[in-house]
């Protein structure tokens, strides 16, 4: 099998973790990351045995005297590759995508929805990006939003959503991120309730955000109200077993050791995963709870590594290697080694 | 007018703050103060003239060895007083309550409703509490969501209620709380809605709430969705207009520089006022809006002092001294110089 030619431009938070995921793949060629700065981090794409790219020839000295031994400059990289995962800070996608010449790019949640053929959702719209050019991964937040409305809209059908989402301050590396004692209220409704609706349209308003940021870098912890048009038979026991089937989504209960978003960082730590990563949105089981048509939950989102697996499966749909998004988030997660047993993913 | 003699037992966060307002109260005489420890907190309460008596006599001599003048002990204190106000630790005041003798007692949130005549909120039940012996006022939380919500019910209806509620890790002086980086969920429904309903017995049934603690202090956050019965004419504005003319309820910009929490609390370090407390709910305007029937807002509950105009109104209503709960707040306000215009005080 031939495998795809995939490219990450940026080698930040989200590119590092897309750059690992792609490698992982059985279907995918990492041919390299591009990224203008030759610091600490690009030691580690050094040592995984990645090529490395100068993404702006300006920079290209920087690269040289930090002894890091490019494979070539951008336009080279360019050439090489099927498919972008552009990682960069918001704005610059669109600043690098005359660079592209054409071919298939994939962008992050920071970017606009409507400078790109269609928002990506693994879980609410894969076979919208089927061959699609331009695609946006949503953020974090509306990644983990997206995978527990889809699940329950498909099972019992969603009447309406309503969150409060509580933010963490800064990523675990940003030292000049705030509040440091202190909860910044997003003025107004939050970008997270409109932003799901791109990916599920049929959410158009029914669904409301507010959010806050506080101080805390873990991750962001999501307070859910969703008014089902179906109650399940069985409660809350119901959902579990719902969620216990859907892949990418974890239920366990607080009172094994797992009592707190810092206590679940130790147990991911203490499993070996890499940078403690958590794609799986977890959701603490003495928290759902089904009241008057209302389904209630917390839910834990790990910032960093959500939308990771979501990022690898964008490329399958847009190149169209694989029509079913159960048959891609099983590639996927087999790869990264976060599968549920295969049965979940069948429809 | 004869003032009420008013003891206050436990000088710690809240008995301080009570013992203050009670001295600032016309129509009240704060016989003194009792407590069991002599560190550096009775230092302000001998600077502020108030009289200090031991709370338990094994104690007496770690007075006399600090040099604070005790002017007597728990059984004289008891005799001296009309009414008491305890601030002691949760589960303290059932232990006290045999010392009381009888004479009407005021406790805390943290007590047990049940082991009360009644609990308290001045703007939801405030007659409840007339001729009552032994009183509880709700907790922090329970009294900003009892303000609020009594001010859109008796405006527009309450058809229900869900509240998310973002709690601080611990007060400002609580350096051995937690979390320092994390977010806490409260495991299943939060004791806040229920709590609610101990004073709204109007909305059993109709309310919800979840919370999380994370790592900050300076206040809890609230978000909340409450379905309205008559969706106000001119939308969001009627609200402000209805909050503006609520005592006890501030709204305001945040992009006045008061974009979050700890700049609020900047502000009232500036005002001057005493400690930087905000006994007021404040609402940012900005998060306030109607959508769907639903009204939502974000709103800053100050823990350690928003439960102090009630305390002193819950006395007022004990012992019968004013029939009216407007009455009562506005000399309560007025003292405490947090007092809006009078008309606000009229129903």
């Amino acid at each position: 099998m031939k495998k795809v030619r995939v490219g990450v431009v940026g080698y930040g938070v989200i590119g590092k973790r897309v750059a690992d995921a792609v490698h992982a793949q059985p279907d995918m060629e990492l041919v390299g990351i591009a990224d203008i700065i030759s610091d600490a981090r690009m030691e580690i794409a050094v040592k995984r045995g990645y090529d490395i790219y100068c993404w702006d020839p300006a920079f290209k000295d920087s690269f040289e005297k930090a002894g890091i031994k490019l494979a070539g400059l951008d336009a080279d990289f360019v050439k090489l590759i099927d498919i972008v995962v552009d990682c960069t800070p918001k704005g610059l996608p669109a600043r690098n995508m005359a660079k592209y010449k054409g071919i298939p790019m994939i962008t992050q949640g920071g970017e606009s929805h409507s400078a790109h053929d269609a928002s990506f959702s693994t879980f609410a719209n894969y076979e919208e990006a089927m061959g699609k050019n331009k695609v946006r991964v949503v953020s974090c937040n509306t990644t983990g939003l997206a995978r527990i409305l889809s699940s329950l809209d498909r099972a019992y059908g969603i009447e309406s959503a309503f969150v409060s989402l509580v933010r963490r301050a800064g990523d675990p590396l940003r030292t000049n991120r705030g509040p440091i004692n202190g909860v910044v209220p997003v003025l107004g409704v939050s970008h997270h309730g409109p932003d799901v609706t791109t990916v599920m349209p049929q959410l158009k308003g029914k669904i409301y955000s507010l959010a806050v940021a506080a101080s805390f870098t873990l991750s962001h912890v999501h307070m859910l109200q969703v008014k089902l048009k179906n109650v399940p038979a069985n409660g809350k026991e119901d959902v579990i077993e719902l969620w216990n089937k859907t892949p990418r989504i974890i239920t366990r209960k607080g009172r094994e050791g797992l009592f707190d978003t810092a206590q679940l960082v130790e147990y991911y730590r203490d499993l070996g995963r890499l940078r403690y990563d958590r794609p799986e949105n977890f959701i603490w089981e003495e928290t759902i709870d089904i009241n008057d048509g209302n389904l209630y939950f917390i839910m834990d989102v790990h910032m960093e590594s959500i939308p990771i697996p979501e990022n690898i499966d964008a490329i399958r749909a847009m190149l169209e290697m694989e029509p079913d998004y159960l048959k891609s988030a099983f590639i996927t997660d087999t790869a990264l080694e976060m599968a549920k047993e295969e049965s979940c993913y069948n429809n």
